[in-house]
């Protein structure tokens, strides 16, 4: 069950694997890897998709027929193993032209030709059969407080997204858009910086049904908080349109581990919420699961690939556990005494409003809150022990 | 003209000055401050407004005529002052039957008593001509990932402000509700941590137009978000309803300073957007300025009075460095260099569309990249050091 | 092997147990526990030993005859039991008076009187047998940078803990002191914040062989630091003298979560660390494993006694993952790959001085740095991935 | 005043006005400066001295003739403007051979290879008269647990910095090393994570004498700690022996922002620990005031001067401010009243011990601890609003 398969439908970046671990305070310790080869590398691994930024799979500088080669070179190399490409996104932040952003880069000369080049690329997702496209704004904010009209940069962000929308929907593309909140780095503050803020956003856009989230794992955790909660609350919103899974520790850096190498407990009820979450148990998110990690500069080609299966080996044993714990009948003693699924229950009865509840006495009047002092203990504590306890295979 | 006046519609909680400085590892410094004195008292400082919870006024367990008389003294000092209520909160986070939260307690029972216990208290709120009602959830929440369905929690969340919202039209309140997000604390982690996540949630309300925001400074900082981009996109949705001020330094537990005794470059900019940012360069918020905080738990009651007075001078200081640096003029030309207004301007020409940026050579084809290679620098380094000097006085 | 004995040597704070959460945002939920009900139920639990602080035993304000009689109380449980007092502490934050702190408080009456009182409470620690004396400066600290002489603060630091370590020595007790780093909370910055501080401090005392260290794990988590790499430095500088387990997740609010309810994996290589890290496979710590924890404040007492038992599980459910990993061949294989016991190699060789490494062309002139790139790789994200398989049970 | 001349002491090194701006996620936006140029430019400005890392003067690669020809030619514009070298280190973090660190690398030929790199740069360092050597281990770290030895890994360090010293000892170089502590970034979790890390480990060397520190604004900022006290008590323990001061905006990623464009009231107090914080108000280090900052990647090569410019206006208009904070004499009645001064006095009396410390009835016996519930406030409010106002140029 721990051996991927194309049914898991892993997918995985061409910068991921390819990522020559240049970073902020050293030159890159491993040459490019071949995207031809690539591909069927991961095929052999049991991966299902992969997915780039235009400038992975071409240079910035290429010419056109540089570009339709490497094209060409990618497609053949899906066709010989089946390989998909469920989502295109496009490097924004990459090349000196986007040092203030793309999109709400205070130049506008800029953000026309941003706008040009996501077009183009769209097109060429289409080409590919993405479904989603990935939206990164990672230079789009500020440094300095008095360098950045924020309300005008949300104003120039919707204007793009809003073309974008028209676009795909007069080209008749199967495309969504999908959103990457991140709070900081590389710039100081960055606009939408959390799943909150993205989702607050796409409802102020013309096509808001058209535009969705692709969150983070170590996003989220940047900011401190829990990436489960930010994936339940985009799911609650029908915005969960595509997922970015991989491994952070604590309030730092942008680490890009591997899925499960960073806080191992929130990676388990991520899992747990992903595949067996919905109300009735069953997956709450069908689409990909994608890993946007990095594997750490101090890995050879063998460590690479090693990383690459270290990730999907993770997911497969998470939600093993994860099945597990459900189905212990200790655990659903341990959720019943805590209420948990007490919380799905409508706190109003059939029929009930403000007038027939301010009419029940047992509600208030005669309830008796104090009772819950010295007692009505939740058992909390007991139900993360049992959590932890079939996380750790000790069950 | 750093002496408050009441036009400057300055307001405190009753808990902020009235703290009586007992904390998670101490108990109490000060005695409890009797209301019609503070009352007085904010009124000769130049205080404009008082808000409160429900057992900030009253014990929990006072009897209706306790409760009765604890109000109408209320009501016989406001009269006496002309001070006012513009904002009333309910507390349902201090007492045990509140320790799975209120509207979100795994137990229905104590999510109905906490909608019967906010909606005495909105009837309280329209009594005494309150037009804001925060809802702070500072106990909806979890430590453990498996103790809490999000998505039911989120359901029940917007059931409850659902109720209330239909609750004020029908009683013909003009009341409007502001939530308060929280990203932790008391909470291992809190429902709507952030002014994003609570902006999202408010989408799918039943009476989206009735609920904004109250964002708290220290709240978004605790997440290491910048507080003034929260700001300006909670005006861009324009959902600022209320605001919390107050100073934090930095990730770590929530310590409810002085304004502008934590990060004090954020609250000018803060302050210069709140006064003068609006795209005219007049006011973007007309609403109260709301402290709240905490007097240092070192402080007795001189102190206390002295950190009223200093939330103030602070808000007052900030107001006069934010019009002088928004008048000089080489601030202006340094603000033109970098482009700062070239932003507000629309990255489409009027009329166009994506036929038309599509055809412009000059936005892709013609377009040279290659000049944002050592040139076409943004100089957002001196503007922020004008910035800081315009803080400092030193201009 | 996952059921706790009394060689384990687990030990648990008179105020874990019997914290009765009250917390910054609401009162207690639950009553005291008498002292003497709690040893009993600590010995059938399997516990070890208990801690305290002098007004946890008994109040502040306690007469001679009070604090006498609660003494006797407490060794008589001792006595039927077979409980020990490994380790005791003052409590010199809760009182108004420790305000501004006790060693370092600005007022040097203050600083008397907390000198007093842990001399008095020191004559207890040397009564009931305790080995450790815990010091942790809660209150030690500033929220304002101009508050407080942070160099003066040291030196009176220094001046009590020379004074505690000459009554010691003259007492003839064989108690020695643990300073506990904290980095915020309750004030806005606590002096000594980290273990490493805390290490450079001991190193200015007049009797530095008398004082050690008591890290907690959520201490250092909250300046998000690795709490296995404080340990090992701890004992590298021979000052491991006590330890604080705990759970903590991320930089935020000190949440005391049970141990391995926080960070998990970083709580696996603490055990290991503990437990097998010597350079010969044993165990390098022999001292209590101390638990200082707080049971959520959902919890009522039977939660209470269930968090208790999730401690000692925790503990014996990772040192049996930690047993399991170290045993592993192809762990061992990954470890010797990852050339991790070459760093216990010297890197001179025997006898070896910058005279002969000068002199040896392999370490330079004909060294092939070239080989680093595209090679060499350390096999680290393998590793890392067995080491989480084994903490998951799944090998 | 705030004009800088050579007096001040005013140091940049030569990777930060010559950072070409390539980060984690993008490309150079600015060509390599001359270091020839930068000498006379940064003399024009008032600059007083300039470091650098060998690799940051000739590449890694360079033969003999390269590196002596850049060395002449740096010593030709050092004798052309009179700048000087304080301070030299060595870049063991950027060739893909330091991928697991240079002293403490997994690897023992690494360990030699960076043995002899450094040894060869102590020798170019006493050629050119600097004073200090600068160790940042920046890839002395880990990012998983199991990785790597922590014990091991500090005996290295020892073992390196201990044969350093000989070697300079046994030259007759009048260098002196600092260790510059950093938390995370570029490694997970980097060893001697913050100046107390350091501080205890320097205690633990054959040559403690020898060794120092060089604590860095943002580093310390980035565990959230409080920059001036770590500064206070490195100064406490005789070990402040450089200095690099920057920008950081909080807990993530390693800002490098100018000095004062941070935490801007860190940066106020740590001005005036620096120069007026003496028992007697005078300086308190006499050292290089040295910039270690990036210009932002917004800018060219006219924002690149801009920027050095402003980290010398900064300090020296805090340096004006701090000033006249403490020249006024109602900061002067603000901080008798809050006992600042009273924490230099020791807490026992001229010859007490002990012994007359217990025989002080009124220390304990007839102490009034309750007279510090309402009332002994410390008025550190005030004095914080009074700093505030000093620094805003308020007063």
């Amino acid at each position: 069950m721990t051996q991927p398969t194309r049914d898991d439908r892993f997918s995985f970046g061409l910068w991921t694997f390819g990522w020559q671990a240049q970073d902020q305070f050293g030159r890159a310790t491993r040459s490019p890897i071949d995207t031809v080869e690539a591909v069927h590398r991961l095929s052999e691994l049991g991966v299902w998709g992969m997915t780039f930024h235009d400038n992975d799979l071409f240079p910035f500088e290429s010419s056109e027929a540089e570009r339709r080669s490497a094209i060409d070179r990618l497609q053949g190399a899906l066709a010989d193993t089946g390989l998909v490409i469920p989502m295109v996104t496009t490097d924004l932040f990459s090349h000196p032209v986007f040092k203030d952003g793309g999109f709400t880069s205070n130049d506008r000369d800029v953000r026309r030709f941003a706008l040009r080049k996501v077009l183009r690329n769209i097109d060429l997702a289409a080409e590919l059969g993405a479904e989603t496209f990935v939206m990164w704004g990672g230079r789009e904010g500020s440094e300095y407080d008095a360098a950045k009209d924020i309300r005008a940069a949300l104003a120039r962000y919707r204007e793009a997204v809003d073309l974008l929308s028209e676009y795909v929907i007069e080209q008749g593309y199967g495309i969504r858009f999908a959103i990457e909140p991140k709070p900081n780095e590389p710039r100081g503050d960055i606009l939408l910086p959390t799943v909150g803020h993205a989702l607050g956003f796409i409802e102020t856009l013309a096509h808001p049904e058209l535009v969705g989230l692709n969150p983070e794992t170590g996003h989220e955790q940047m900011a401190g908080l829990n990436y489960t909660h930010g994936i339940a609350q985009a799911l609650d919103a029908g915005k969960l349109f595509h997922i970015d899974l991989n491994g952070q520790r604590g309030v730092k850096f942008d680490q890009d581990l591997v899925f499960g190498h960073g806080d191992l407990q929130n990676a388990f009820s991520l899992v747990d919420l992903l595949e067996f979450g919905s109300p009735e148990g069953g997956p709450t998110y069908t689409g990909p699961r994608h890993f946007d990690y990095k594997p750490s500069r101090t890995e050879d080609a063998e460590g690479v690939w090693e990383s690459v299966r270290a990730n999907m080996r993770m997911y497969l044993l998470l939600k093993e556990r994860a099945a597990s714990f459900r189905a212990d009948p200790e655990v659903q003693e341990a959720l019943a005494a805590a209420r948990v699924a007490e919380l799905a229950e409508p706190t109003l009865a059939a029929g009930e409003g403000h007038r027939e509840l301010l009419a029940d006495r047992s509600a208030f009047e005669d309830f008796d809150a104090a009772a819950y002092f010295d007692g009505k203990g939740f058992g909390f504590v007991r139900l993360q022990q049992l959590a932890l306890e079939h996380l750790m295979g000790a069950r």
